[in-house]
C-alpha cells in the first residue's frame, strides 16, 4: 500500500474502522490527528440547511487551529434540532478526551442519509477503536471510512521543495452523487506539513476550491453536509510562509494538483457514471457567462444521457447552453466533440459519425463550445448519466 | 373516437399523416385550418437558440392572424442557417398554395432532432396528404403526428356559455423531455370558435400559461423548438369579447381548465416517467422565492430518482429547497408526503413507514413544504426519473 493520502505528509495519524453505522458492516469512522496544534482552514456548503457536524466544524475552525478531525459515514446528522447540534459536541468531546486536547480543536463531517439521529453508542465505540489503531500509514483507511456510494476510495498527494523543505500536501475526499459547484456532497481534508500562516492558508485554499471541487458537476445537487479543511502543522520546518511570494505560490500550484486530482475522481465515480466528460467554454463575454454556460450543460441530464449512449448529439450542449441565462449570439458559435467540429458558426456540420463514435467511446471525453466573442474561458468536470445513476438513487436511503 | 382535441371548436378541420421523417414510419406532420381566419396568439421558447420553425411562427403571428398550423415532428429545423429558415418559408408557401391563402398566414412547428435538415420532398407530400384528408374529426390524427418520444397522444376540451351561445375550446399538445417552465420541448396548439379581440386572446394566453404549461417540469431542459399557439375564429357567433368583464374571466377559466389539463399530461409522461408529482410550497416569502424553490426541487435528480424508488426521502427535497438560492429559516419548515408530515420545523419526524410506502406507490403524490413566513404559495408538476428515461435519451438521435 502506497502512503498517499492524508498521513503522508509529516506529524499526521490516520485510521478507519467500521463502527456499526453503515449495514453492510463497511468502514464508517475515520480519525484523523495531527502531533502538533496545526493551522486549519474550511470551505462549507452554501446550501441553507446545513448539518450539524458541520456547523460545529464551521464554528471550531475559526479559531484557524485544529488537532484532529473526526469523520463518520453512514449518517449525516442533519434535520434534527438541538439534538444533532448535541451529538456533534458529544462526538467532539469523546474524541478529545482519548486524545487530550480540548473539544474545540476535533473537527468533524457526517455523510450519510438526511434526518435520522447519530447512534452515540456506536460512534463512541468506532472514535475508541479509531484512536486505538492510529497510524502514520492509516490514510487508506481513513479514505475508506468515508465513502457513501463512492466505487474507489479517492487519495493524492504531491512533494514539494520549499526553503530547501521537503513539503507535502496529502489529501482524500468521497463523493459522489449531488455533487455540483460550491460545495457538493463531498467531504475532502487535506493535509500538509508545511508552515504557513493561518490567513494564507485560507486564502490558499479558497483560490484552490475554485479551480478544483467548485469545478465539479454530478447531478446539479449540493448538499447539506459538504465541507473541504486543510490542516497545515509546521513539521516540515520551512520557514513560515508569511508573504504572497514565490514560496506561496509553489504551495498553492501543489495544492492545486492535488485538489484537481481529488475533484476528477470525484467527478468520473460520480453514481453509476461511465465516462469523465470536461466542458470548456472559451472567448465568453465574462467570467459569470461562462461559469452559468457550463453550470446548465453539466446539470442537463439530456446531455449527460446523450455521453452515456455515445449519441453525438451536439444539438442538445447548444441547447442547454441556449437556456442557460447568458445572451449570445447563437451564429457565432462553434462546437467541438474532442478534435472533431459538428457545429460551425450555428450551424450542424455533416461530420463523420464513425469518428464521433470512436471519441465517445473514451472513458475521458473534452467538449469544447467557443463563443467567439469574449476573452473568457473555463471548464468543468462532470460525468454521464446512466441506469445505474437511477438504481443507486432510487433505494439510497432503503 | 371522440371528437376532444382541436376539431372539437365549430371551424376547425385537422389531420395527421405519415410522410417518412419518423423511421419507424408514424404519423408525423399535421395540419390543422380554419374555415375563416382566425385571430391568433403565440408564446416562444426563452432559448437563446430558437428553431427556424418557431422563428417563422413567432415572426408571422405578429399579423395576429392565422389561417392555418402544419407541424411536423422527427426534426426539429434547427442551427441549419439560411437553409432552415428557407426550408421553413417553402413550408408555409407550399401550404398556402393548397389552402388558397397567403403564407404568412401559415403558422408552424418543428420538433425532434436539431441539426439535420428537414426531407423537404417528404415534407411536400406529407401536406399534400395531410390537406386532402383535412377533416372536422381529424384532431386525434394531428395530435398522434406531433409525437415525438410521447407515449400517449394529449387532447383536452371543454365547452362553456358565453353570450348565450356555445363556446368550445379545444386543444393538443406534446412533450416528453426537455420540459421546463418557460415552454420546454412541447408544442400546443389550443383552437376556438370564441370570438375575442387579439388583444385580449393575447393576454388571456399569457395569464394561463403562467398558472398551467410554464408549471410543470420533466428535467429542467428547455428546447428551442418549444410554442404554444392558440387561434380563435369566432364561429361560436358570440358578441366580440372587448373587455376584460365576465364573459373574458369565464373564457379565461375555461382556457386555464384544458391548458391545466394538457399540462399535467405533459409532466405525466415525461421520459420514463411513472408517477405524476405535485409540489406545492406555502407561505413563502415571496413569488420569486416560491417559484426558485419549485423549480429546484422539481429539477433535482436525486428527488426524482427517490420518488421512482418509491423512498420517503424528504431530506433530499429539503436539501434541493436548500440550494434553490432562496434565504429561508430551515427552522420553521414542515414537509409532507400526501398527507403525512414527515418534517416539523426543520427536524425529521419517526412517521409511519408503511403509510409513506402506500402514499408512494399511487400514481399521482402531492409533496407540501409550508415555510410559515409569507403569503406565497404555488406549485409545479414534475414526474419521477426511471431507467426509461436514461434508456429513451441514451440512444434519442440514432
Amino acid at each position: 500500500m502506497i502512503n498517499k493520502g492524508v498521513t503522508s505528509p509529516k506529524g499526521f495519524l490516520a485510521s478507519g474502522v467500521a463502527c456499526g453505522l453503515k449495514k453492510n458492516g463497511n468502514k464508517d469512522l475515520a480519525m484523523i490527528i495531527s502531533e502538533n496544534d496545526a493551522v486549519a482552514a474550511g470551505i462549507f456548503t452554501t446550501n441553507v440547511v446545513k448539518g450539524h457536524s458541520l456547523l460545529w466544524t464551521r464554528d471550531k475552525i475559526k479559531s484557524r487551529y485544529a488537532r484532529a478531525m473526526v469523520i463518520n459515514s453512514g449518517c449525516a446528522n442533519a434535520c434534527l434540532g438541538s439534538r444533532g447540534d448535541n451529538d456533534a459536541a458529544q462526538m467532539a468531546l469523546y474524541a478529545s478526551s482519548l486524545i487530550n486536547c480540548s473539544p474545540e480543536q476535533v473537527l468533524l463531517g457526517s455523510t450519510g442519509v438526511i434526518g435520522f439521529p447519530l447512534e452515540m453508542d456506536k460512534i463512541k465505540h468506532g472514535i475508541d477503536e479509531a484512536f486505538a489503531t492510529l497510524s502514520n500509514q492509516g490514510g487508506f483507511h481513513a479514505a475508506q471510512a468515508i465513502m457513501t456510494t463512492d466505487t474507489f476510495s479517492k487519495e493524492a498527494s504531491k512533494t514539494i521543495e520549499i526553503d530547501g523543505k521537503t513539503i507535502t500536501i496529502g489529501g482524500m475526499a468521497k463523493g459522489s452523487g449531488m455533487i455540483h459547484p460550491n460545495m457538493a456532497t463531498m467531504i475532502s481534508l487535506i493535509t500538509t506539513d508545511v508552515a504557513i500562516s493561518p490567513e494564507l492558508l485560507d486564502k490558499a485554499l479558497k483560490a484552490v476550491a475554485n479551480k478544483s471541487f467548485n469545478r465539479i458537476s454530478v447531478d446539479g445537487d449540493t448538499s447539506v453536509c459538504d465541507q473541504l479543511v486543510i490542516m497545515a502543522n509546521g513539521q516540515a520546518g520551512n520557514a513560515t510562509i508569511n508573504s504572497e511570494g514565490s514560496d506561496y505560490k509553489t504551495f498553492v500550484s501543489a495544492l492545486l494538483e492535488v485538489s484537481i486530482t481529488l475533484a476528477k475522481m470525484l467527478a468520473k465515480d460520480g453514481e453509476g457514471a461511465t465516462k469523465l466528460i470536461e466542458i470548456r467554454v472559451e472567448h465568453c463575454d465574462n467570467k459569470e457567462s461562462a461559469h452559468l454556460i457550463l453550470n446548465a450543460i453539466a446539470k442537463s441530464p439530456l446531455v449527460k444521457t446523450a455521453f452515456f449512449g455515445q449519441d453525438a448529439n451536439w444539438g442538445r450542449i447548444f441547447t442547454a447552453a441556449g437556456y442557460s441565462g447568458v445572451s449570445f449570439n447563437p451564429d457565432l458559435v462553434d462546437i467541438f466533440i474532442g478534435e472533431l467540429m459538428v457545429c460551425k458558426n450555428g450551424i450542424g456540420l455533416s461530420f463523420d459519425e464513425g469518428k464521433a463514435s470512436d471519441i465517445l467511446k473514451k472513458d475521458e471525453i473534452v467538449v469544447t463550445l467557443d463563443f467567439k466573442s469574449g476573452q473568457f474561458s473555463d471548464r468543468i468536470w462532470t460525468c454521464d448519466f446512466s441506469y445505474d445513476y437511477v438504481k443507486i438513487n432510487g433505494s439510497y436511503r432503503s
